[in-house]
């Protein structure tokens, strides 16, 4: 059977402000010493499993020139436009039912653009393993995190791990963003695993999916297979598109559906959330900071600065945040990073749009 | 009698930096609200006791222009350029012979051109006060500032508060900057004064002390002094200047002269040190901030941040210097701003000229 992939790459994560903008969102940034941006470290990742002209990209029509400039190797036909945002759901059912018009039933492997992932040979090895479940259960599989932490910002997914079959658990719930005491009894149960947003299953078991649970999503997504590869797909989709509701796959689906399975991961798995997350991407050096750019640092600990030409000198500095671009600068506290969308609320509320 | 005065303006601290560089030190610099430069102020504070026209700038050759752009209404032969530093008594000496040139025995006050004065009233007064004493005791008068903390970091005056002679006091000795409990016995003690550079004298009353106490620095003051308004006086200060040892009028001459007299001023003195002075110049907003440019600012407290076009946003920061300048950015703790000097060695060492 055919293996595809859906690469989510609609995303415009504010939390990278001031690297990050409306037009230049967090996967089209690299934030690795290699180079390459999260988008390309991506499609690369995936590259034993999935051919380029398999790989499909899911994304608003804003950055199709990002796209086309980062991922050359990624035919311009895959590449899916959202007209407006509409969450997941929409665009993986309009991505299920590209792939579903190509190669009828085929495995179709569902990776958001902008995490990273430490070991690949076991990340492949977990999806490999999620392929052969999908392709021989039916099932919808999801790639779960084994977590080593009470994390309250993530979604979980509780398993049942007293029946294994192919190296995956039987899903029994998703459970919503815990507060931390839950957290901490998810994490010590066993049971749990952290919501990745990585999906395997084949095109026809999800398009059944949307059959049963949202019939009008569905029916719409049969209007727009018709069309895919015609010379009408654009237009149908501009006219389709804004009617989709705006939800996610987890919610619309996955919480809704039998027959979800879970590969547990363990790969070194990173969302890369905040700026915060340098830290588990980059070596520190002696002081504890990761500098990247033209840096003096005096008696500065623990932070992470980031610029470009302009010289930036940290004196008696911890703990901060410090990225300097061409027209902006962040100064942030590490445990204040999440207020870092006040600063673009305020640019948005005073009209300053050049900044965001 | 005439009465001149000498602005000091040959200072390049560094304390500025990024803002102040080698090029453009802090006296050239807009520190206040209102736009002038510290040095256009230290001019226009002087005016109702010295015209312009007897108004002397001495300074480094290099900041000439700098001089002759700010204080147009300054005479361009009335600036005294030292060919090389040699500290502050060769410069008093040269502006001493340069003034005594031209008026002969003639009152000569001495000021920094990089310091604030809150009352200019009550500066004034003391200087009125001060000329006063200078006159009919012939006299080295300083203007001794009541201290208000017990401050480490200034020279201190010993006086005797038990005889006043026309507002002022005789001075018994100039003290080093004291460590902190000594400093505290100063300010109990009620008899010391902060030694602020400010000076009031006849030029026959210093040039006499030069004659006794340094002879040799003497001689040349009176071989510059012929030379003085000739085509001659570049040449002859050009080769005499070096030889003059770099030495401070307070330990050149002060320390070892009779006849010392202090008038006390409480109008309001800031040697503008460091950028924590901002405080003391600028009103605080409700957070305590002091921000000054195109500045974002979120939970951000006690903070001085000062930039220009470019967008500085501060997230969760506290008690930090911020200033950004086109090619340097200082990001500092308010408590460790004697630093900066470490940065600006660590450039030197590098050679990295462009940011001094």
């Amino acid at each position: 059977m055919k293996t595809t992939a859906l690469i989510m790459a609609g995303g415009h994560g504010e939390r990278f402000w001031p690297m990050s903008r409306k037009n230049l969102p967090k996967q089209f940034l690299s934030l690795t010493n290699d180079g390459k941006t999260l988008i390309q470290l991506s499609v690369e990742r995936i590259a034993p499993l999935v051919a380029a002209e398999d790989i499909y990209i899911s994304t608003n029509r804003t950055y199709l020139p990002l796209v086309r400039e980062q991922l050359p190797e990624v035919p311009e036909e895959n590449v899916i436009c959202e007209p407006v945002r509409r969450n997941t759901a929409p665009s993986i059912g309009y991505g299920a039912a590209k792939i579903a018009k190509k190669y009828g039933d085929a495995i179709m492997i569902v990776l958001p653009s902008d995490h990273l992932v430490k070991n690949n040979n076991m990340f492949i090895n977990a999806l490999s393993d999620a392929t052969e479940l999908a392709e021989g259960l039916d099932a919808l599989v999801t790639i779960g995190i084994t977590p080593d932490h009470p994390e309250t910002g993530y979604g979980y997914v509780k398993f049942n791990s007293a029946v294994r079959e192919k190296n995956g658990y039987r899903v029994e719930h998703f459970a919503e963003k815990p507060d931390f005491e839950t957290a901490k009894g998810y994490l010590a149960s066993g049971e749990y695993l952290w919501n990745s947003g990585m999906f395997v299953w084949k095109t026809g078991s999800i398009l059944k999916c949307f059959e049963r649970i949202m019939p009008d999503v569905f029916e719409s997504l049969m209007v727009i297979k018709d069309a895919v590869g015609t010379s009408a797909e654009t237009d149908v989709v501009e006219k389709i598109y804004p009617t989709f509701p705006s939800i996610s796959i987890d919610y619309g689906i996955m919480e809704k559906a039998d027959n979800i399975h879970t590969v547990p991961g363990a790969f070194g798995w990173d969302d890369v959330g905040s700026w915060n997350a340098m830290e588990r991407t980059f070596q520190t050096n002696d002081a504890g900071n990761i500098v990247n750019g033209n840096i003096i640092t005096i008696d500065t600990n623990d932070c992470i600065i980031r610029g470009g030409r302009k010289l930036i000198a940290c004196v008696g500095l911890k703990d901060l945040v410090v990225v300097d671009t061409e027209d902006a600068t962040l100064i942030c506290a590490k445990d204040s990073t999440q207020d870092i969308k006040k600063v673009l609320e305020n640019l948005k509320v005073c009209n300053r749009t050049e900044y965001l």
